[in-house]
């Protein structure tokens, strides 16, 4: 199991587990990646996925999540124009984090 | 490093993820288990590593996580009472997920 003690890093006001959690700690935000780590999504399948996120939330968390360079946003030029949404490299990165936190989750009673 | 897939949990409305992150998906109970996991820390000590939480969100966030058996509180009858937080080896188990967010936080440029 790993510990925080194999992480060196300091924990001051720019500590990387708070600087990892202004991006993804968010109750939408970690649930939105947890979806795009099993592929490509398009925002109807994420919208139907994640019971009780509004229209808003959703384009707000996945604008931030392609902002910092975690999301890849692609649209068709079809009719109705169609868009996918994918992690990209730095983006899949979090996925330890998503596996230990279903680890957690699932010994939670 | 550890992958969604190695956790063979079924990602639906019930999902693990969902579950650890309704308890440590807001951005305070983070930060308070980072800090407990280097030890037993006095609310006063808390609420000076935890720079902005005001007193009233600190003390909801502590009675959620003694409510779930993830932190245990201790007041010793001194005057003025000391109180002391300590995480319960449920509360260890978060361990890894803070690690794998320190991880990912120290590669975010």
């Amino acid at each position: 199991m790993k510990k925080i003690s194999d992480f060196n890093g300091v924990c001051d006001t720019d500590c990387p587990v708070a600087r990892a959690n202004d991006i993804i700690g968010g109750k939408w935000t970690t649930l939105i990646i947890r979806d795009l780590l099993s592929g490509k999504k398009r925002y109807s399948e994420l919208a139907r996925s994640l019971a009780g996120i509004s229209p808003r939330m959703l384009a707000a968390r996945l604008d931030m999540l392609c902002g910092a360079g975690l999301v890849a946003k692609t649209v068709y030029p079809t009719v109705p124009p169609k868009t996918e949404y994918e992690l990209t490299d730095a983006g899949k990165r979090i996925e330890p984090v998503i596996a230990a936190m279903a680890e957690f989750g699932s010994k939670l009673r």
